[in-house]
């Protein structure tokens, strides 16, 4: 990893995302199986000659493998915008991984001294095979062909990947809402593999607002007629303007009603008063939602959004595992758990972090709950590195 | 007025919606004056000879001027489920106004005493004039070429449309959301005119989470490209892909978190499992919101939603009235005012209607605030009839 001098002190430097193609076919929940499943990911920080400072970020809805550091293709790779965290877009700078403030030398995930390692799930739009990636029965992109995936088959395919890179165990399987999913996910289905998962802003299953919320979200993209059945690609024409309105449903839900208020307030765009039009932006807050819409649909497949937000509404562990019950779905669990919520986050309440929490307590399994309390909502867990810093590093130190 | 046996009692009986033609063009605020206007209007119980017992009833965005009683003519009249009210469809049965649990003899807007006028809103689609009615200028739709109406605008539609009805003062003024913006405009608007207004889970000005909804609502129905600019009428196309999602936006935004829970949890449609499908609705509430999509679009017009959220946005009483202070907005109401909210309402929080209380208080105002706790979130104004009607016919005696 070469350290560029533009970077501050704690980046992992320059970064550059990898490929890797899995040599067999992962079975799917759905009955089929994939294959060929390639696998873009990224690592920071140096293997242990016992390979056992391994820790997995995994990422949210619209994330991609570039997790931490400059990357070297940033018109690829990304803004952090792309998490809702559009406070930091301008600070930041385009390239920076979305987690940048947690990953790094001396940061909350120490490349100082883990191995760090970060991929694109499966279904992805950002290297890894999903729905633009092409079918070989066909040879023409799955769309809408492509296997409904679930948050399990996200973890299979990084267990067969992590396999490829012959690493058995985990010291840590990390990630916030949608990469919560799949630590937990992991800690159910690998109990063995795993050391310890650190969940964040994440839940055990969707609470049913966030399930309409994520409907609406793929109605959306489903209506727009460019959707074409899903098989949009190679026509010339592309579902943007549904995965704008998608993209504009799913910022709300990721930020907080008081954090809207303190940053737009009811202020217009021009002037002190309204220009009585119904097509043009008026307030702040209007102007703000299109340009978040604009500047996602150029980076994200349409496609990608359908099959991620139904995998991430299926999660439901109780269902999946435990008959009904969230006790019996974590009784095999061994991993050490630490669950962070945060106050304001509406879409993925702190309850549901106290509900997996009272359940591994009562099954006597090691469990740490920290509810933080901050404003931002749903994107705290990008925002608030500095908070979650040093419970992250304590609870890691203590493995 | 008919009293039909199958009518419980209480009831106003069968009812028709009259039309009446405003003889004078309403100067609008955006600086265009609008001629002709139709508006579309019931009325319960009887008008008292000095003319003093008047109540205007406002409606919300999505209603019409058959609030009470079984309407003649149900196929044009809609359903209770237009206002979200989707939980009393069965037992109300089609046909019913959307406030009959709230308007009829003896009840809180008591029809023994009181002459009830209810009205479609300028920029309707259910008889008064709007965005599908004719424009002399072109002799077709106005469509997006209708005026850039205010909730103020809407007020003095309501004033001309009663002068010619020969009614001078009403004895109150009264709605819930966007209608109790109505009445909160009316007692800033016409002090000497009126008596009382009862604002329930309405506003003085939208909060930026709610303005961010609307935008997201309306940009819907705009990239829907059957939207055509605004000109669909006589093409054969109608946005109803985009309508639909504005509805689904709408809908559970009207709608606490923990109902949703209560009413659909994460119940699957089909047997145990999911089927794994992206395409058609798994959840309970998934196919509820279509469902709600679907009938909504039957009878509403795109391009009154559009105008009539954005009137809704507007609003802002401080801002027109009060060069940003809701104290000076306020100065001018003479009305007693009675506020309603409702502790589960996000949409429209008691905080808003406590900002009001408290102005108007400061100013030496009478004024009521009831924060009624009841779960069902915004939609609340329309369900919880039985704890509103003490509070309001006590108010109402109180003159």
């Amino acid at each position: 990893m070469v350290s560029a001098s533009t970077l501050s002190a704690g980046s992992v430097g320059e970064v550059e995302t990898r490929y890797l193609d899995l040599p067999e076919p992962v079975p799917l929940e759905c009955g089929r199986s994939l294959h060929p499943i390639r696998v873009a990911y990224e690592t920071y920080g140096t293997l242990s000659p016992a390979r056992d400072n391994v820790i997995l970020v995994c990422h949210a809805l619209s994330g991609d493998a570039h997790a931490a550091g400059l990357s070297k293709t940033p018109s690829e790779s990304g803004t952090r915008d792309g998490f809702g965290a559009a406070e930091r877009d301008g600070a930041a700078g385009k390239g920076l991984g979305w987690w940048d403030g947690m990953i790094g030398p001396g940061k909350a995930f120490d490349t100082d001294r883990f191995f760090v390692i970060s991929t694109n799930l499966l279904g992805g739009c950002r290297g890894t095979t999903g729905p633009s990636s092409i079918d070989p029965a066909t040879g023409e992109p799955y769309g809408s062909g492509f296997p409904v995936i679930t948050v399990a088959d996200m973890v299979r395919t990084e267990r067969a990947f992590l396999d490829v890179l012959g690493i058995e165990r985990l010291a840590a399987v990390a990630g916030g809402s949608l990469g919560g999913m799949q630590a937990l996910q992991w800690a159910v289905l690998f109990p063995d593999q795993v050391d310890a998962i650190v969940a964040i802003a994440s839940t055990h299953a969707l609470h049913p607002q966030g399930v309409a919320w994520n409907a609406i979200a793929r109605e959306a993209i489903m209506r727009d007629p460019a959707w074409q059945g899903g098989h949009y690609h190679g026509t010339g024409r592309t579902p943007h303007a549904g995965l704008g309105v998608a993209r504009m449903v799913g910022h709300i839900t990721y930020l907080s009603a008081p954090a809207l208020n303190d940053k737009f307030g009811r202020r217009l765009q021009f002037a002190d008063d309204i220009r009585h039009t119904v097509t043009e932006p008026e307030f702040e807050v209007e102007s703000y939602l299109r340009h978040q819409a604009d500047s996602f649909v150029k980076r994200f497949d349409a496609n990608t959004y359908l099959f991620t937000s139904r995998a991430l509404t299926y999660f439901d562990l109780a269902r999946q595992h435990g008959g009904g019950s969230l006790a019996r779905a974590l009784e095999p669990v061994s991993a050490r758990t630490l669950l962070i919520a945060f106050s304001s986050d509406w879409l993925y309440p702190p309850s549901a972090s106290k509900e997996i929490a009272d359940a591994l307590g009562a099954l006597g399994k090691p469990v740490e709950l920290r509810v933080i309390d901050a404003p931002y909502g749903h994107d705290c867990f990008l925002l608030e590195e500095a908070r979650q810093t040093p419970i992250v590093r304590r609870f890691l130190a203590g493995g």
